[in-house]
């Protein structure tokens, strides 16, 4: 695909599991995926970190990866995150999914020992020599453990032809100015900070990754339109009504308070894989209320 | 005045020193204001960060802060600092700013031991008993030491009648978002973090305080028009375009770049006051360069 | 074994690799154990994070877990680390390593989610019920992502009966007072971050977790001697001439400056899997002349 | 004073105040001087951060700076703490202070504005060219807001001739090591954080500067002299029985509790100056049971 062409809300699948956590869940799953779709949203984005991408055993990421890609069925872009602890790994992944259709890759720098420039450099190097479709960096220290500084993105992106497109989720407003000065506005950023979405799309953010869409598409969908149809007043409008969602969600953990919505509005996902406790009984209550003062229900 | 009153460009003035940083030069402090009060600035805030308030004798204060207010002279609403070490000096500063005619005081709660959030509620309230006119609280943990969470912010907006403003200067968006939803949009917040302008009046704020008039004014004024305006587009390509010198006045340090700017448009201010140093040569002309590109000259 | 029996110099293994990372050198690995045995070291812990764990298939990781508690065959107490981003995972790994002849579990609560504090004490209980060894509680939140604090120590160390040593490695000399203060001095506690290693045995640290013994065992003997003996003039001493090594050890990551530094005393133990890298020339260099200094050559 | 001759436990004075904080109280001030060194302190510190240096007025710190220098009289050095906020009252201070007598000036770079090492040197060196008593550089960016780097430190003391000691209070130990390290032992730097009072001395601090004298003077002084008599448990034991003390003294605020503190022992010193708030009486009572369990009454 061109990478122009991805924008507006990139939604975040969960994995759905049966009882116990013992497997995913893929009828499930196809469900969730299609409600997303239907609902408008324009693209879908597999086994992040909402899809528990990194608890998953090998055979369970080709089988909820390859089902994915299937499903959504071309309808809208698919981005699979492909990120693992060794590159070799993360390789073997980004291939995987390419072979069964993704039109792009993200791609974080999952650590354990923290990594200099030059390793997610040569990193990011030995996964796009591999593959042909675009890859999306991702920078999000808050689960990776790396904070990738906005001129060593700048310098991936040079040095690594198919890395066209960048999501950054630090929240930090200035990462997203640095971006388009630097770049003269010319390479697409996405944010992927629920609570920062209103000034990620005033600052030029081509696109909003977010598992929102899996209980309040509508809420998000306007939001990107309004700011697309230069209404700040109706867009500030629309991001305050749905920041306490926003918020929620991001302070009870992405796993827990998606599938803890989901289940609210009829479909069981099961819950996340421990040690990620579901949501507890006080944190659904509160879900439920927020979810229906904004119609949801 | 009516705390409502209060909106827009709410510019800084430095303190020109004469040669050798002897003494406040009043006729240049004088040009000054008249300067930035023709360009269209909403309101003038002496004694600021921006004015080296912290570093002058008290006889000093006095002078400049009576000096400033006269010379405004109702034009535009004037906003002066009196923030102090000690709650007597401090509520001294006050007394005397609103018997000279301010209209505003604005103050940030110094430290050098750290403060409680009862010390600093009753640091408020003790300024707030003493005066009448309105206080904007003041949060800016860069130079105060002192990070005020916005719970205790409201905690003292609503206890002590007079604090009716918030400045908040962490540059952290999420606590304006936190200020507008804690107050149903009703506490009129500031944004005192230069780059992230844009942003600030996109999420609500009701001005920007800012020493940034001094030197581009018509950007300045121009960008929260846009944003007055419900014109997103043009409100990012003003901040985009004014972005490279917001950048560079807060990372030089606010009273050396813009005593260089004044100096480089012809008006000369002298130095700021040791230990801070003049800007340096390389400094001088990329300030050229930069003020050049927005035609300045 | 008793808790109480754990002491003095604890030292990591590495996990060797055959060329090109493809698989664990179980030969290389065995003369590396040999040899830390033969240097005098009190305990072995194969599988931590010098040990690359995180970085090994589930296939690899049993291989190494076995054959290191076979290799050590009770010489002196093996401890390994079990730790796994899944609390199930975890589980099976601290089963197997018992079964296998461990005499102590590490645990260390890795994350990709953070985890709340209900959450990480679940994960303690689960692994501590399914087990019968002493666990070791691993804080080190540079790498796991997660920082827990003192009173949650003592809250898992309260409610899981087995686990009953503390490794803290955040090189904060104050966490181990508070664990001495609120434990009465009753819990063994070990140092994990190596520059350290004078204040923490200071402090009252039962013991060095360590993977300075691969390079210089002696001098890491000869340091924890001088504190039992009473000797503070003749530990700081020892301390300041190995500093710089373990500075050195720290700063360029345990894996690759200690498969480095193995290499130039003779001991091929092939490079760490990418995106970590092996050590560069200057990086080697300057190993080289450390240890030459200290007499390992 | 030669350099050298500084070491041991550096007691530090508050400054007492006449009722409502008027004015200081040189008699309880003589009294609370006379009782630190008849309990045997190696050296007197007057005006520092406990003496709230920071909240008088010019006149009143000359007063208090004459007086303390006279009533100390030579028995033990005197270390006058003369930061100010610009090099110009700073220098000014340190001259006063070498003309009352005083055989050490302590300088901490006070700060509004962030200063660059540039600014900082320069402020050393004009205060250092303008005084022939030695300097002990103080870093403590809790409350200067400014952390001075090991590197700079260096910089400064092979700068300026007459800056000879280091006082390090961030509560780093790696900080004491470096210095040892890069001065190859031939600095002398001195422990400025209560709760690493064993450590610090531990790594070669010549000696501890503290509040805590005035409390429990015979602790501090045989916590020293148990190091200096290469006696690590004793050393270790010692600290730990007074570690609650420090603990609390630096939770609570120095001025507070070191006030609170001699008025349960029956030396009336009035409060800290406001918005500094005494310690409040639940406080008063944990102090109390603290001192009674160290043998204070």
């Amino acid at each position: 695909m061109s990478s122009s062409a991805l924008h507006g809300i990139i939604g975040y699948t969960i994995t759905p599991f049966t009882a116990g956590g013992l497997a995913p869940d893929l009828k499930a799953l196809g469900t969730s995926i299609d409600r997303m779709i239907e609902s408008g949203v324009h693209a879908i984005a597999p086994l992040g970190s909402t899809g528990e991408g990194a608890y998953l055993s090998d055979a369970e990421w080709e089988q909820v990866s390859e089902f994915s890609i299937k499903r959504v069925a071309g309808r809208v872009p698919t981005v699979v995150s492909v990120s693992d602890l060794t590159t070799a790994k993360a390789v073997q992944r980004a291939r995987f999914a390419e072979a069964q259709g993704a039109d792009v890759v993200m791609v974080l720098p999952a650590s354990y020992w923290k990594l200099s420039d030059d390793e997610i450099l040569a990193h990011y190097k030995a996964i796009g020599e591999s593959i042909s479709v675009p890859i999306m960096l991702y920078n999000n220290p808050a689960t990776s453990g790396i904070d990738m500084s906005v001129s060593l993105i700048m310098k991936i992106v040079k040095a690594v032809d198919n890395v066209t497109m960048v999501k950054e989720s630090t929240g930090d407003i200035q990462r997203m100015h640095k971006l388009y000065q630097l770049s003269d506005g010319q390479i697409p950023f996405y944010n992927g900070s629920n609570p920062l979405a209103l000034e990620a799309l005033t600052a030029g953010a081509k696109g909003w990754c977010t598992a929102a869409p899996n209980l309040i598409p509508q809420l998000n969908l306007d939001l990107y339109a309004a700011v697309q149809n230069n209404d700040l007043e109706q867009a500030r409008q629309l991001f305050y009504r749905q920041l306490p969602l926003l918020e929620f969600i991001l302070k009870g953990g992405l796993p827990a308070t998606i599938k803890a919505g989901l289940r609210l509005t009829g479909l069981e996902v099961g819950d996340p894989r421990l040690p990620v406790s579901p949501l507890n009984q006080a944190g659904c209550e509160q879900l439920l209320q927020t979810l229906k003062t904004l119609n949801v229900f």
